[in-house]
């Protein structure tokens, strides 16, 4: 197999371009992608600083790793969600990665933020799928770290695969405005929710792997062990079906949508709203936003089970 | 088990209406599915005569059994492929059905009307997959057949899973103007354009068979040997994964598709207009219809062959 930009020895294949490449044509590819992504979509300058969640995995780490190659101010927030072994191996790599590579990043101890870690608020919040719960927690917690320090942009490692299946899950059940908004770039739409870009957004997990590998980028390889039901890994797995079997689909679908999604989805924006959390003073389309109201129920519970357990002892 | 509906000793459970069914409220059920199509989409009244394909398959046999058990008009056409052994089956199962419950029905040799048979044609059309030019000569052969006989609408036995699976091949690549049209009736865009329906899409697969075995229907079980690698199939494939994780998911993604289908798409819908074509007289957008075009490229691969068979021998 030969490298069909420079004709040397190809180390890798990708069907979907139909295209096979060395380490070093692989890189620049990989660097043209994240490149006209982040120009295409204006995500952001080389001066401004990005804030960058990295979670351990390989996605997080690459963009880490990407960005600081590149030449972009990044500054690293990692949340240590409080999930045993997973959580400890996770904070490890990231550890070691920022200390070999000599990059700063925060820890933030989710459990000494909020009282919780994510096991036990998914173990008390039974009607939501724990992906949901913990999503709409880090995404609070990092949007207000982003406020707090100034930051006009936070960046996530999403990926081809996470953003098809995502829209596979919004077209099959139609959920219209989150249609109408999924998009690598979410403007900002208050002053205090800051600008969040995804620069992998045209990258497969596959191509995204190799590129770890190819760099010696350490990540967490196994699944966080919270999201075995998750349905976006339905969605993957039947995209995946469907990649295999006609190489470009994924890429098609997506890159399809985003095209088209102001001409047919537009319509379905709702003329949202956003005032101030009375209890948190963060962006929301209702009195208390959801973290807060979240925050509440469990704080409730837990002084109704003092009480009881009181009331058993006297 | 028990029956949803009456108690009873249910013998079949629909999971995506949460139900379990007795022989006789499945009926019911399955009644009500087709009847609630045929009057929401006004595909036809009892007054007019349905024409309807039947291919010897479970949905075209069971749409004939039902819309004559209901108190249609149907006049029924059948039309041999000429497909070997899979064509002879077929037409024995229409012929025995029609003589035990005294439906009188035409049959059509694709041979004697068109000088070849559908696999001597795929074999010579090898830049088109064989379900894509099958399906366009039935599609022509039928419409004239009913525009020839005076019939005013014509029905075909296209279920959810067919439907569903359609729709995800144009969604998955963006097929602008087929999302435009797809629909449970086709209304007619030119006088020489008969009205097109589908009275089961509704219904699943698994429900149209239990239709048939339950009213001892009998139907060609083998797939068409030519339609082995038809992308209809991985579609169907990847929507049964995610309708065994998630029942209902066919039926939310279809009949949400439907519900948004001209406040989403109707703007992809070029302003077509139709002229007859200038061989057969039939409507295109062409000079000459695809289906001309197709037969005028076979004849003359027929002369060059026979002038150059003439050309050896002498």
């Amino acid at each position: 197999m030969k490298c069909t930009r420079c004709k040397k020895e190809a180390v890798m294949k990708l069907k979907r371009h139909n295209s096979s490449f060395c380490p070093e044509c692989f890189d620049i590819f990989f660097s043209r992608q994240v490149e006209q992504a982040i120009k295409k979509n204006r995500m952001f300058s080389r001066e401004e600083t990005v804030l960058l969640g990295v979670s351990g995995g390989k996605d997080s780490m690459s963009l880490w790793f990407y960005l600081q190659k590149a030449g972009y101010k990044v500054q690293a927030v990692h949340f240590d969600l409080g999930m045993g072994e997973y959580s400890l191996r996770s904070r490890e790599i990231v550890e070691s990665f920022s200390e070999k590579h000599q990059l700063p990043f925060e820890i933030i101890e989710v459990k000494s933020l909020i009282k919780y870690s994510i096991p036990e608020i998914t173990q008390k919040v039974r009607n939501r799928p724990p992906c949901s719960v913990c999503g709409m927690i880090k995404r609070h917690l990092l949007n207000r770290y982003a406020w707090d320090n100034h930051f006009s942009v936070y960046a996530t490692g999403h990926n081809l695969d996470d953003e098809a299946a995502t829209l596979l899950g919004n077209i099959l059940h139609w959920q219209d405005s989150y249609l109408a908004h999924q998009s690598p770039v979410l403007p900002s739409p208050h002053p205090k929710m800051v600008r969040k870009v995804k620069p992998f957004y045209t990258l497969t997990e596959e191509e995204i792997h190799w590129y770890a590998k190819l760099h010696d980028i350490p990540f967490i390889e196994e699944r966080c062990p919270l999201s075995k039901r998750a349905k976006s890994f339905q969605y993957k797995e039947a995209l995946d079906f469907l990649e295999e079997k006609s190489p470009g689909t994924k890429h098609m679908f997506l890159l399809g949508f985003l095209e088209r999604r102001d001409r047919y989805f537009a319509s379905s924006q709702e003329t949202v709203k956003l005032s101030e959390c009375s209890r948190c003073g963060m962006p929301t389309t209702l009195e208390v936003c959801s973290f807060c109201r979240l925050m509440e129920r469990l704080n409730f519970q837990r002084e109704r089970r003092k009480k009881s357990n009181a009331g058993y002892g006297s």
